[in-house]
């Protein structure tokens, strides 16, 4: 089959990578759609040392395995749980001590025709959300769980840092919370989109220091996390929503005096994100920024690469 | 009058300070009883290039200023606040934005015959609460300020880095939860003191990774942190009791991937402290390592800088 992945050779795309073998419990998926996310540009950097097919937000159908899934167009969950350790019997899959992540640990990817999943990973993609939207899903997930972890009160003042592809999802469901929402953009193209959203897109120098109730970062980067400590107040919270890279040095000493929070933000809720999406609330449209046959994956990845791409799809 | 103070020369013990010109709303207190605390082991080391006399741990009398308070023993909160600010306006004088603090910044302290203080930061001493124990009050408050801040549940496993002064009054609240509570040693004296009270001291290298549901991190050290971020579990709470100095590099990408919770916590509320001494819940006396007389503060100073030293009292 068709795929893109990560070789010894770096990233490859092939037409004659082996078709998956189903193990117990899995269903064989034809991909229909996949989205490029920042994750994977760090993968192919080097980060977690990860070699296989690439892609872990996509729209699927079943097309083999249990009967009950057969037939379906679906979603799958990146983390594949044990079921058996601590953390899963408390229902904390997502934090599974023994998990594979798709298309990022040990588990091949969705950047190809085919993917072998554990059906207890899927989801069903309601008939009214379409295989763009769906794409959507796991990094619509990610962003729901910034209010899965923490309390926003409409009240409440929320800066969001980072206007990227996850950046312009959290942008949305931290609206939807009734807060008023300002979001720091240095590109034209998502403060265009922010404002279609009637969401503020403001510069950092313009916010005051100190007085935001919560600060979402999403930059993932050391300058991001630093200037959000400077605009949170205190004992507001700053959900960390995009991973670091290297070890940040960080103002520990304000977070004590202040009484800063910081939340550790990861994996979200499948259901949640497709009930938003099946509801009308969230907005993806505008966010892709284009379009690229499977065939034409390492065109793709270059295209995603560029400084500010929202999202680009990969159509199988 | 005597004072212990940080001047142009350093510290310095000197009979001749100035008296305390009474403020409006300020009341003259007759310091009986003052505690050596670690910040002021760092304000003598230039934290913060404070200037005055030191001292935010005391018992004193009130011997001069409004009639409701005149010849009460009591404690004074820390935080001078100004009433005024958003920050006063919810509740929040710890953390009031325009706040002096005792013996700290811009606010003599408690190393003196003398402090005038503001009323609204007075609380009274039970009869039943003797000067020594009254004397732990600002510390014992910014210990109940971690329940103050964060949910302990009874099932909770809890682990509390650094048995200092101000961690043996957190491992007696943390105790007070029902939560199993370890303690991080590595000296005999509190080793033994936790014994006597029933709580587990342990070595850091005999605790499993990523199981705490809680770690109290009262090391104020870039080594404790790093500790702390290897006990807790996923999802789990990192509480920073301790300021830091410098700017520690912190595995921020790990705290995302494992969703980790960093809660600031500093100074508490003092009504719940002298309650909790009153009950007896709280046992002071074993954390008494010397008395010396005001004016043998320098030589208090001194023995209170040696590594492992509890509380030193000084005597007026």
């Amino acid at each position: 089959m068709r795929a893109l992945a990560l070789s010894d050779s770096g990233l490859i795309y092939t037409p004659d990578w082996p078709t998956p073998v189903l193990q117990t419990g899995q269903v064989r998926l034809k991909i229909r759609r996949a989205g490029i996310c920042n994750t994977d540009l760090e993968l192919i950097k080097g980060y977690l040392n990860f070699q296989g097919v690439l892609g872990h937000e996509f729209a699927a159908e079943v097309i083999e395995g249990s009967p009950e899934w057969l037939g379906a167009r679906v979603v799958g969950e990146i983390n594949v749980a044990c079921g058996a350790c601590d953390l899963c019997a408390e229902g904390m899959r997502t934090q599974c001590r023994n998990r594979v992540t798709v298309g990022i640990k040990q588990h091949d990817g969705a950047f190809a025709d085919q993917l072998a999943l554990h059906s207890s990973t899927l989801h069903r993609i309601p008939d009214s959300v379409t295989d763009d939207q769906a794409v959507f899903v796991e990094p619509l997930a990610a962003a729901y769980q910034i209010t899965e972890g923490i309390h926003i009160s409409p009240s409440d003042e929320v800066v969001l840092m980072g206007a990227g592809k996850l950046g312009m999802l959290c942008a949305q469901v931290l609206k939807l919370t009734g807060a008023r929402v300002k979001v720091v953009v240095r590109r034209e193209r998502p403060a265009k989109i922010l404002e279609q959203w009637g969401i503020e897109a403001v510069q950092l120098a313009d916010l005051p220091s100190n007085r935001a109730h919560v600060v979402v970062d999403c930059t993932g980067t050391s300058e991001g996390f630093s200037a959000s400590l400077g605009l949170v107040r205190p004992r507001g919270t700053i959900v960390l929503k995009s991973t670091y890279t290297g070890l940040p040095q960080v103002d520990l000493a304000r977070v004590v005096v202040n009484e800063i929070r910081l939340v550790g933000s990861r994996c979200g809720p499948f259901d949640v994100a497709l009930r938003a999406l099946e509801n009308g609330l969230i907005d993806t449209a505008p966010l892709i920024e284009g379009r690229y046959p499977l065939s034409a994956g390492l065109e793709a990845i270059q295209t995603a690469a560029k400084p500010g791409t929202l999202k680009i799809l990969l159509e199988m």
